[in-house]
């Protein structure tokens, strides 16, 4: 193993991990407080959108832990990892989330005041680094994504400013800010991080259970993504709106992902990576225009192209990135955050170019704060500076990230050790083998102890 | 392998589930709209559903995606298509049921108005297929289960006009219209393909995993249960006692599912199959009279019997219908949906017919909207005569039905891979053999490779 | 096989489970109605939480069914029971719990009225029940849990009364009346049927895929934990507080016990135990104060404890009871709910005692019902009181019901058939064999066939 190679971290993560829940604590004693309504000292005829909002930040609470995390366990051997990192990586980004977007954009009289919409906002300022860790699944330790966590989200609360505050692109399901964003910034570690050493690695497959536990993620995923795009409209109509479109978008999605999965195989036979991912693309396409008036048609139209782009991508895209432009994509998450963010991103370009009074009515500038004082054809070039802007912060903060993640001091798994809990779990035996124990294979048995198999 | 079974479907697939999504993106384009309340142009003052049901929404959702989807894949090589034709079904069923039941029963000046009521109606048309989905599970192709899917609601939503609209029977947990109609369907269709060469197949059965994972399935479906039942309830108090109701009855269901299952097993040992599906018949069981004045205690009793009637079914009848009458039921829908749902449709008439302004106060005409016109007695007749037609129904359209997807055309598995994910999809190896790696069984594995052993 | 030993349970627990349904309907047709917002006969202008609520309800009862019911399935054997014994006792135990809280404190003239608060109580009492069955995991038959349930519910919802209503101490999210009083009544119950025949048994662990299961359980109790302490706080403000200081503490806890669990292994390996359980320590502990004026950092700090507690008494307590007290604690409900629930106990102690007009303005009372006649010094005694008279409840009513069910009646399980679905249950192979049809093991197979294997 080459000396720069560290497969113990014990102190190392444990250190960084307290350290950083300290500097949390000690943030939020000095700047964070409640929202109003959740204050006992609250004025009375305090309102809040507490109730309303609750079962949508619960839904996206979902995706983000159940979604996410079960999704990547599709990997054999990555199922401790990818659920128990995705857990580490977003309750830390919660914490520190809610902070650097409150810091950039919610500061109120010196404080930061958490309540059901930053909380929601935490959980998504978290799948930013989520999307990235699906790019990158496999090759890094904890300590590694805890730093990339940091680093990420910062840049996520800053680009999100800069697209949402400064240029007033309406992105309110994300597609820009949360999908291109995290796909596009885990490229570029990756491509930074890149090791010709991991080609065709033996672990990195999936057998026939570890698919079936990524389908929990993929379908809790697909129910509650009409939830991620809605939960923050500005209005109640723009909210049912984001709700149904999105919807449609997704249906519409399966039966093309379908489709495509079948037509490129030459034996008519559907992959499990395109069903896990490229259903799902149609929720990230829906993103920035979800709470446009585009009709339920409008979103089936977008479903329809996503998921035929995004299974087309993972067939034929992902293995020219690893090949041509050394981009391993463990995840695929260009395909299915990637490119769909930037249909998402056109998509509101032309949405906002035929924002007009007689398709909104006087629900115009609720939908579109900017047009008393922006004409239609300027909203949609401040979409697609935002959707600009998104791709080159991403690119170059990714960039920059992954210089900094690929420092010697914090450790990363040996070639032979990626896609494999082994490195960082204790890890039991795959099966019982208790049904054996009367068989003369016993006598083999031993040398697989627990936790000791396949060491390095 | 006879000519007339098509194990590529390639070209059939693809291409009908892309024309599919053609049709229904051109007829949404034509004739779907916002509902009010989601128009950015509605009138101040619209008042809507949407936050008081979209919580209700959601839970039905999971229902029909992980509740159906993980409840098949029971059987031990059949997981990719249960949760995944269930996926691609729903997707499907969602957009067609929506158009079926919005021409037959929601058009307003030629326009069907999508809102959170005709999305719950859309999940609940798929549940129909999946039930009979469950009827036939490993037995057909994907090619066969989309003509399924736009026959099946076409006729539901035909057979709903007319329970709901012209017999007036009420039915607000659809213990008639989606679970004896989707049931019987399904059994009618399971005979129309009967074949003897299934008889004792040996991939037909479970393993320990796949028995855990069909139980998140129940327990998501148990859960959620009191949602379906009460989504849509005309009014607030109905829909909170369609709760309370189905609550009480899934739980003392779930006491006689067990104590039959122990009591019907020499060796008093629990079946999982039983634990999987008859725990769940108290909710079938009381949907016609969920939001009935039947008191917390009329919820246990219907669980009660439910839950023996089910267990019974999957122990003594389930048998017999495949050996006598040739109807073989992959998942005991029968037992499941069937019985419990003619318990519920009973449960209604005996319900109807006591309904009385002593039980229901002012509210009588709310929960019964023809009790001024008519008698309880008068209703009751009503409610037989839905269950009847639903049963007939049912059981012409599912033999309709199975004969239109009997066509070869269409093709079906080959005996052999029935209960098999391998002929429509890339399987991954069942466990990992890198522990094996160093031992002296590697050298005769690699004639087990990735996606081909089994092969047809 | 001592003859005091039974393993099958046929007459015995199906009767059993079939009596206990029966008393308990005749109770509820006696004693049992509905709410009135629930009545159709309601009057005007009856107020409900209902909608409020029912998203809260349905959260909480995730936790109980699949948080509770997967968690418990790490270990490698024991799947069908954890989940299906879970499912048995919450069903069972949401009706007895409902009737024995009317009973003990909401009668109101001479009826129960059931509605979502109570169904949200009655959620609650089972989870005693399944903190207790985690204590107990693997050594008790069926027949022995339905009777720990009647005793313990009974045991509970007195307890409950005498800390709520006579010491009126606050404990919203139940750190001590379910969490603490779960656990130490558990370890009673454990003491009791303590065997040392257990010592070491060979199916007392997990396999690859039990882990990954059981953080289904672990991921869905974290998501919503946040809804279990707030769902009856009395005031919208105090909900909104609970679910914000329940979600920090959450979110801190997992940094904690990530890194204990790292720093407390020679490799820096993270153990899947501490992962699944440790992480849930913040949201026990934040259970008494949840509504109280801790603010965010408050929650974080709490959690930061409860995560480094937790994390150390699996490392180092659990072993030691089980050496030296001979309290074998299957899952570690000590580190999980006993000493995180003290430890919510004490800070609710604190935090009662700094509540004041400053910190709280006019809501001080509505948050502590009796400031107005008690000091903060007061009320923070009463809070110590609940505290003590809990454990002193718990440790006396578990010893005494484990005596009950260590009665030879009920029977239980012979120390070889413990941690093992074998004997409750029919169990199929572990994988199938399917693939080995062609190579020459197949001809030493069919010795092990289904549900034979280690037979006792």
């Amino acid at each position: 193993m080459p000396a720069s190679y560290s497969t113990n971290m014990r102190l190392k993560f444990s250190l960084l991990a307290i350290a950083l829940e300290v500097v949390i604590i000690v943030q939020y004693a000095l700047f964070v407080t409640y929202e109003t309504a959740a204050d006992s000292r609250k004025p009375n005829g305090t309102t809040t959108d507490f109730d309303r909002l609750y079962p949508s930040f619960q839904d996206v609470h979902v995706m983000i832990f159940v979604g996410f995390g079960f999704l990547m366990t599709f990997l054999k051997r990555y199922g401790f990892s990818s659920v128990g990192f995705n857990l580490l990586i977003a309750a830390f980004g919660l914490q520190w989330g809610a902070l650097m977007q409150g810091f950039l954009h919610h500061l109120h009289d010196g404080k930061i005041k958490i309540g059901i919409t930053s909380m929601i906002n935490g959980d998504f300022s978290t799948a930013t680094v989520l999307i990235t860790f699906g790019a990158i699944l496999g090759k890094t330790s904890p300590v590694q994504l805890l730093i990339l966590t940091v680093l990420e989200i910062t840049i996520f609360a800053a680009n999100e400013f800069l697209v949402g505050e400064v240029l007033k692109a309406k992105d309110v399901g994300a597609s820009m800010t949360i999908h291109a964003f995290g796909a596009y910034f885990g490229l570029a570690v990756s491509r930074v991080l890149y090791r010709s050493g991991l080609k065709d690695h033996e672990k990195e497959g999936s057998v026939y259970h570890s698919d079936i536990f990524a389908m929990i993620g993929t379908i809790f995923l697909w129910m509650f993504w009409p939830s991620f795009n809605s939960a923050i409209a500005p209005t109640s109509d723009g909210q049912y709106r984001a709700v149904i479109n999105t919807y449609y978008s997704l249906a519409a999605c399966v039966l093309t992902a379908y489709a495509l999965s079948s037509l490129l195989d030459k034996k008519g036979k559907l992959d499990m990576v395109h069903i896990q991912n490229a259903t799902l693309a149609g929720g990230v396409a829906a993103g920035t225009t979800a709470d446009m008036m585009i009709y339920p048609y409008g979103g089936l139209l977008i479903g329809f192209v996503a998921g035929i782009i995004s299974t087309l991508g993972f067939k034929y895209l992902t293995p020219i990135l690893a090949s041509k432009l050394k981009i391993h994509d463990t995840c695929g998450v260009h395909n299915l955050h990637g490119m769909p963010g930037i249909i998402g991103g056109l998509a509101g370009i032309v949405g906002a170019a035929m924002s007009s009074t007689v398709l909104y009515g006087n629900g115009l500038s609720n939908t579109f704060p900017e047009r008393p004082k922006r004409t239609a054809i300027q909203q949609a070039g401040f979409q697609a500076a935002g959707l600009g802007a998104t791709l080159v912060v991403a690119i170059v903060g990714g960039a920059i990230t992954g210089f900094i993640i690929s420092l010697p001091i914090w450790g990363q798994p040996p070639d032979q050790n990626c896609f494999d809990d082994q490195i960082y779990w204790e890890v039991p035996d795959a099966e019982d083998d208790g049904e054996q124990l009367n068989s003369s294979e016993h006598v083999q048995k031993p040398q697989v102890k627990e936790g000791t198999y396949c060491q390095v």
